[in-house]
């Protein structure tokens, strides 16, 4: 029988599994890549599912609006890219305003630095001599890296790996607010900037200092209340070091949730907002200073497309949009166009929707538009984001920083 | 103020947003690709992080495990690629001795077929004219593919589109069995082969029937009771099919929870295992037939390597691979070498994890191996696999198919 296990293939198989030509030649070397430029100018309802679609009106409006939100204010826009992984993005954020871009990760950085974005902020930490002699070959080729620290011994390898470079690096300080990274606040944060400002190729440029938590607190008062008793011992922190002659040029912080709770913060400069570009369900929940129940500072624009392929039971849609196109990030999708509706994408492959009342009759083959639950982890699924303009494929967006979480 | 609206910017920058060529152009066409050729041969703990690893021995075992374990069964094995998306698994799948490999999208299957592999079942039904016409296109140059249908009008487009292809495609049809997707079981499943069978451009092969809930049921006779009774009103729909003279060349279904529950279900052919080869925490919790506890048929192969980032609380590592990493799925992922460690990975960019206490003493830079929660869409995160040996990188297997869920 075919099927049973048959002892000369096995070591047949063996063979081939020793063999790295076989595996990972060119046989195995071309991925399926749909001809993009034949979907510019589609109708988005045109589009194969799932697929991730930015109104483009949308997103130039909540561009503009945390720049309006924030005028006379003083405290600046430093948009996180880790939302959008995405280098168009970010020249439009820059363009629009921003100071520099933040990022999480090396490779990230990488991606904004070498697709002409020069002014990254890195805000994590980069661990082991391979990542940090990376960090600091960029910071060679880009003056515009700015790397941060929360260790000593992280301070001196990045001394090493910048003086091997032949760099002085700008270097940031990351506070510690949630128990999550970053320095303790108060002596041994005062401490590290202050190596970091004494070792010769490292230049000290100020501190982050970013309360992730805060961010999905649902009601305003209670968010900024939170978000006031966390900056407490920043505060401190940061008057220790302006106190004590270091260069406090950056105080940044904050996201969408808190960005417009920064005012009385004193030196603060500067808000790593994210999902303020695309917004999501996760956000939407939170309410804002002036809706407790709907957060309507920023629309939400980002959206995945997917057909309905089964409507055999009353009340209940399958899509072929699960957790592979939308992840499990509760809330769930929002379906546009109808209120009520439960979109489950607990499956993998599929997702399930629910519902007492509809707007309309579905059928096999129409498209749902989902509004995200949680952007950032979205987008990381998806190579492009179809930009919408008047219903149609105005852009394709390449996601150059997908999956590059190094 | 650098940061202010300015209006003139805003301008300019609509004008930037308007055109294709600035956005989608030369300058945003360089992703970040690690020189993945040198990275062949080092020792798995010299990687950069988070990083996907393949304990290939382990692999290896499991793969002859599932033949050694139907042996004699008279039931195949036909792996669901989902799995692990990568063309080169699935041509070890095949040279050990699996009757074809399952897909569940229409891009999947294209990526299997272009790579390899000739005999491609795609478990998922194509809706859309543009899919539909994709999939008969795809048959015509790929004879060993076969596609599934749920619907009689989606059985008639197939057709439509076989005729224009000029092709003779096959055909299974899904039934359903956990209202997810499939035709209904009984006569309506019936008249739809039947239908299938007729239409000049299609040839019907037999029946699907995956009960997915199943899977991941705690407890074998538990799990096992539940298939049984799933599986009633597919025998009876299979003995149907059967006496009204239909090709049942194929019955086809079970997951790796109830690969080895089929043995009664007559005319049942093969199993649709994906997750056997890696296994994951989600499949290590539901048990096996002798052990309650562990199901241990298969042995976790599939690790993401993450570098401690952070130490400065009690029982509280923070690590740099968080849900864009490992997922938000639960159970959480496992660190090798320690029991009792809640690896919480609910933050996109940084995984906690927390513990009362543990065999060593972590510091900055150490390096944790973490099985996964649920590799499906853990491994849909990353652009490749690193197959180990010994401790060291032996292959680098490309996941063509990530992303690929239209």
């Amino acid at each position: 029988m075919k099927n049973i296990l048959n002892r000369r293939k096995f070591l047949q198989y063996s063979g081939i599994a020793g063999s790295a030509a076989l595996l990972t030649g060119k046989a195995f070397a071309k991925p399926y890549r749909p001809e993009k430029e034949h979907e510019i100018g589609l109708s988005k309802w045109e589009l194969e599912t799932p697929s991730l679609c930015l109104d483009l009106d949308i997103m130039e409006e909540n561009l503009k609006k945390v720049h309006i939100n924030l005028q006379g204010t003083g405290i600046g826009v430093r948009p996180h890219t880790k939302t959008h992984k995405c280098p168009a993005l970010a020249k439009l954020q820059m363009e629009a305003g921003a100071v520099g871009v933040c990022t999480a990760k090396l490779a990230e950085s990488q991606v904004m630095l070498e697709n002409g974005i020069s002014e990254v902020l890195m805000t994590g930490v980069n661990i082991g001599k391979g990542k940090i002699r990376k960090a600091m070959q960029l910071r060679k080729a880009h003056k515009g890296f700015i790397q941060a620290v929360d260790n000593k011994q992280n301070a001196q390898d990045l001394q090493d790996a910048a003086k091997e470079a032949g760099v002085v690096a700008d270097v940031v300080v990351d506070l510690d607010v949630i128990r999550r990274s970053g320095v303790p606040t108060g002596l041994p944060a005062l401490e590290l900037a202050q190596l970091v400002d004494q070792l010769p190729n490292l230049s000290f440029k100020g501190i982050l200092a970013y309360d992730g938590g805060a961010q999905h607190i649902k009601g305003f008062q209670k968010r900024k209340e939170r978000t006031i008793q966390t900056f407490g011992p920043v505060s401190e922190t940061y008057a220790m070091m302006k106190k004590s002659g270091l260069n406090m040029e950056i105080f940044s912080g904050a996201g969408t949730g808190t960005y417009n709770m920064m005012d009385d913060v004193p030196g603060f400069t500067d808000v790593q907002v994210g999902s303020y570009l695309f917004m999501d369900t996760q956000y939407m929940a939170i309410g804002s200073k002036t809706n407790e129940s709907l957060y309507d500072d920023f629309d939400p624009a980002l959206t995945v497309l997917a057909t309905v392929i089964n409507t055999n039971h009353p009340n209940r849609l399958i899509t072929d949009s699960g957790a592979k196109a939308l992840t499990i990030n509760k809330p769930s999708g929002q379906v546009i166009g109808e209120t009520g509706f439960n979109y489950n994408a607990g499956s993998d492959e599929y997702g399930t929707v629910t519902f007492e009342s509809s707007n309309k009759t579905y059928k096999t083959g129409d498209i749902l538009e989902v509004i995200v639950p949680h952007c950032d982890p979205v987008v990381n699924l998806y190579d492009r984001i179809y930009g919408i303009r008047n219903g149609k494929v105005a852009e394709i967006l390449p996601i150059l920083g997908r999956g590059q979480s190094r």
